[in-house]
């Protein structure tokens, strides 16, 4: 898929309805802190495995916070979604298999794997992790997304994966780098 | 040890020196979009196993990110920091071990693993992962951080770890969660 990007402006935001700075005053041991906190949503994430590929299906998108710092802003990363709606985790992963990569799998094959915080020193959203095995049969749509995400599905080859993950030119995440490993630990013995 | 925490105020942040909110203003595939992002510093991190004691070196924080969301502020972390001073990432690993954790590492032990993005929805902060081997030899301080951090030195058995990993009441990090897994699969097949 072929993108364009260009930059109109990057200025102060003072107004978000995605972030929201707070500023924590506490007695830690009765000594004063002040600590600067970021109030996010908690978030899902799926790692997909397609066996008649024998890939793993990740997702491709452009992240502006990256393009600021890095001046390249596509990663690779896991399906993946926030919890911003009255649904339980696993039908919100359900939901974002579908719209991000086209498949629609049952909920009793999402399988947890666990669930860790990410960007602890100012954030602090809780990420629960899923695995499912995908087929053709489960194929329903194109995904990308909605409402312009630009969501590129990507489909990856088992055994070009390990080489993929350590390769620094390439953006990746930290759940995908840790339910890779998962993966591999425990089932490429 | 023992920690008490008294939650003084919580209130809106309107200035940060760690926490600037910016709006991106761009145009992908000609399509107009504003995304709000956070800009945050890079960082380093490291897996720490000290082999005379066949444990892993974590630390434990209070971190009101979590605290705020899920009442229970203290996590299980990577020992870590952030590259704000003008310095390479290996010597900034190398004071972060030292200060939080009381070990002096030599240059040449630090092993680079791997680098990738967190909270890429909101922030853009790449984190390098390195891994280190200590003993007994390199403890030359009590370690703890700086300036009231009350960082917690933990000493985890290894052959307790994956149980420790993949229980959810104890609140760990994606960073430690991969770097345990490239341990585990790397070193105990």
């Amino acid at each position: 898929m072929k993108h364009t990007i260009e930059v109109l402006k990057v200025e102060e935001c003072l107004h978000s309805d995605y972030i929201k700075p707070k500023s924590m005053y506490y007695l830690h041991n009765s000594v004063e802190k002040r600590w600067d906190i970021v109030d996010t949503h908690n978030s899902v994430a799926i790692l997909l495995y397609h066996k008649d590929l024998d890939s793993f299906v990740f997702v491709k998108q452009f992240r502006p916070s990256i393009y600021v710092k890095n001046h390249d802003g596509f990663t690779y990363e896991l399906c993946a979604g926030i919890v911003d709606k009255d649904k339980s985790l696993i039908e919100i992963a359900k939901e974002e298999v579908l719209e991000e990569t086209g498949y629609d799998v049952p909920l009793d094959k999402l399988d947890k794997i666990s669930s860790f915080y990410t960007a602890v020193g100012f954030a602090g959203g809780r990420q629960t992790l899923y695995y499912a095995i995908l087929d053709d049969s489960m194929k329903v749509s194109e995904g990308g997304g909605i409402e312009n995400e630009n969501i590129e599905v990507i489909y990856l080859k088992r055994d070009e994966t390990l080489e993929f993950m350590f390769d620094e030119s390439i953006a990746t995440t930290s759940g995908l780098m840790f339910a890779l490993m998962w993966y591999f630990k425990n089932y490429e013995k």
